[in-house]
This record gives C-alpha cells, sequence and structure tokens, in this order.
C-alpha cells in the first residue's frame, strides 16, 4: 500500500488530493483547495501554500507526492505564479523528505482514459470512476490533483514493475 | 539604516547580495551564488536555495528582500526553473516575516544608471561603483542580486519620501 499526495499548483487555486493504492485497486482519503487572493501580497500567498501543503504532509505522512509538470507553451500568460506556487510545493515536499513524481499533461491523460488526446471532462469523469466516488470531485483544481495522483501512481508501479530495484517512493522513511 | 537581501533566482545559479542603506549611503555587506545541478531531484535543488536563504536570512537579519520581477517574454526557455526558484525564495522571505520588493529589469536598470535601455556590463559598473568595490562582484548571479538590493532600496527610499506613512519593510520586526 502507497499513499499519494496529487497537487495541482496554482497561486490563486492549488488543488489536492489525497488517494491509497493497492495493486489495481484506489482508495479516495480527501481533497481540498488552497485559495489565495490577489490582495495578499505575492510571497504571502506562496507562503500560505508552502504552509497547507506542509500541514497536510505532516498529518497524513503520504509516501510520493504527484504533481504536473508544467510547460511553457500552456496557459502562457499564468505560467510564472503557477511555478512559483510550484517551486513552494516542492519545498514542501522536500522538507518532509516525501518524493516527487512530475507528470506530463499527456502522461495524465493517457494512465487515466488510455488516450493522449482525452479531454479535460474525460480525465475527470475517469476520476470518478476509478476512486468509486458518486460525482466529479469539486472543484476542478481537486480532480485534477487525484488525476496527477492517480497518474504518479501508475509511473510509480511501472517503475516497479519494470525492475527497478529501489524507486524514490520506495526510498521514502515516512508513513 | 535599513539591511537588505537582493536575490537574483535562477535554479542552477541563485545570486544573493547584502548591504545596508542610509540615506543616500549604499555599504556592501557579502554577496555569493547557491549552485545546483541537474543531477540532483528538482525537489531537492530548490529545497537547498531555500535552505540557503533562510540561513542567510535568520544570520543577517535583513529588513527587506529585494528581488526581480519576472516575465513571460524574458528567457524564456528558462522561465518555468527559474519562476519554481523564486517561489522557494518567496517562501524563505514569507516564513521569516521579511517584506519582498519586487523589482522590474526597467526599474533595476533606471535606478542604478538613469537609463531604462542600459546595457547589463553598464548595471554591473554602477553596482562596482555605487557599491566602492574594487572590482564588479562576481559571478554576474551575485552581481546581478546587488543590483536588485539597490533597486529595491530606491523604491523603499522612494515610498518614504512619497509619503508612505509606513511601508512593509517599517513594519519589519527584525533586526
Amino acid at each position: 500500500m502507497i499513499r499519494i499526495l496529487g497537487v495541482d499548483p496554482g497561486l490563486a487555486h492549488t488543488g489536492w488530493g489525497l488517494l491509497e493504492g493497492r495493486g489495481n485497486r484506489l482508495h479516495h482519503i480527501d481533497h481540498g483547495t488552497i485559495v489565495t487572493t490577489p490582495e495578499e501580497d505575492p510571497a504571502v500567498r506562496v507562503y500560505k501554500i508552502f504552509k497547507v501543503l506542509k500541514a497536510l504532509l505532516d498529518t497524513h505522512r503520504p509516501q510520493l507526492v504527484g504533481i504536473e509538470a508544467l510547460y511553457f507553451a500552456k496557459n502562457r500568460r499564468s505560467a510564472i505564479p503557477v511555478a512559483e506556487a510550484r517551486g513552494a510545493i516542492l519545498v514542501a515536499a522536500a522538507s518532509g523528505g516525501v518524493p516527487v513524481r512530475s507528470c506530463t499533461p499527456l502522461e495524465i491523460k493517457k494512465a487515466l482514459t488510455g488516450n493522449g488526446r482525452a479531454e479535460k471532462f474525460q480525465v475527470q469523469e475517469m476520476v470518478r470512476i476509478m476512486l468509486g466516488l458518486e460525482s466529479v470531485p469539486s472543484p476542478d483544481h481537486a480532480a485534477d490533483a487525484l488525476a496527477a495522483a492517480i497518474c504518479s501512481y501508475h509511473l510509480h508501479q511501472f517503475d516497479r514493475a519494470s525492475g527497478a530495484t529501489s524507486t524514490p517512493a520506495e526510498r521514502g522513511t515516512k508513513g
């Protein structure tokens, strides 16, 4: 069994989602969103994201953090504040000794739907089905965070199956 | 007197420079660079930047952090890792309660040379002259960090002169 915290980074809205995986079974634990407002100082906003992530890591002690990789071409305007939020999240994970698995948008779509060109609503519907939930987790940021968690779990399983003797998650000491 | 830590963010090289300002006088204290390598995990790299910044803040207790603002158009390829490093720096500053002053590249050039179109070497030579140093601080990242510190000092002075009753730096409790 491995516990995974998925994160969808954003300066205004950072989604998070926690699940456990055992073999082919996934179990949803919790999800939520960290909200900051433009009235707050930018440094205070990323520090808030860091603090909430740190508290989630301390409370739930996941063995892996899954997070979407950022590419320049996507969301051009918001790329810099999203990357600043992502930096705060990476610091929180590394300060807790929890390994981070980045998933590209293509990897997330493939892991959840088998189709790298799937639409966002299809990915979110698969999150609902794979976690046995009655409805798609809300808001979107939390559903996206759970999608990143599922993808990072699949990549972790793949690492194990492909004979890696020790993955970063297995070297983690927490949980 | 105000003590300012300037930072030039970068995933591989983050420059820092410490100075004190009193009226029109600037006094250079120290400068350096935080280096990380591509062999290290990205989360470990930004955490290293965070830790060194935090140690500098704890040791020197500046009342202000000056840092260059990032724009999408500049350094397009490296924008995302630079912004992730910047996020780690903002978390370090906010966690120490130190206000952050962002300076645009235009503001830095104007503050140091009076010319918003100045070349990089002209800005660096002005860093040398304004701080009374024998040579331009090396490496470039440290010189750029000192330039950000000087610019943020000037903007801070301007805030005071323009009648702001209380600037973030003055509300800082450290030092």
